[in-house]
């Protein structure tokens, strides 16, 4: 994955642990796509400052997912997911009992719930 | 929930983000369950440093399910898993498809691998 995605990615997951000062520069830079001169300009600070923070929390993000790895779960959880709902719909089509249809509507919910 | 049990349980999730020695003191007295004088000895260090060490973690902890709320989140996939397993159960008895019957077991099996 190109590493500008990967770090916005990991942001979604992991920018609550992140200081408030911390979240606006890495918004700035990979959601918004603002230069760091332009980044410097808003916190009245250098360039070379901005260019470290960014720098310390990509180091941070890489490292709580290497920790926690909640973005790759998550990755394994959707493809489940996909995997799940195709199998439900074969049963769908391979039934006619009411009951059934709408416990498999039930776990179709359930599932879209919990992931 | 009782402090001492929510504790050891939020060290289940976030014990990857303390440091080695955090670990170590903490295992000791949640899971292990022995005294701060016991622990304070083991470390060449004072009971005062062993309860200090003891309650920054304890915030650590509170702190990061707070932000992240892996623990919370978990309960619900563990409820969530149990009524879709319950609804799969139901529908087992009430078909004899030998096709959907496998179909099942498979989503029994992609659920209890991604919970």
């Amino acid at each position: 994955m190109e590493e500008r995605i990967e770090i916005s990615m990991l942001l979604d997951y992991y920018s609550v642990l992140l200081t408030d000062k911390q979240n606006d520069i890495m918004t700035l830079y990979y959601n918004e796509d603002l230069s760091l001169a332009e980044i410097a300009e808003l916190n009245d600070t250098s360039r070379q400052a901005i260019h470290d923070t960014i720098r310390r929390c990509n180091k941070l993000l890489l490292d709580y997912e290497s920790k926690l790895g909640l973005m790759s779960k998550n990755q394994g959880l959707a493809d489940s997911r996909e995997s799940i709902n195709l199998k439900l719909d074969i049963i769908k089509k391979k039934t006619s009992d009411k009951e059934i249809l709408e416990l498999l509507d039930d776990i179709e919910k359930n599932i879209s719930e919990c992931f």
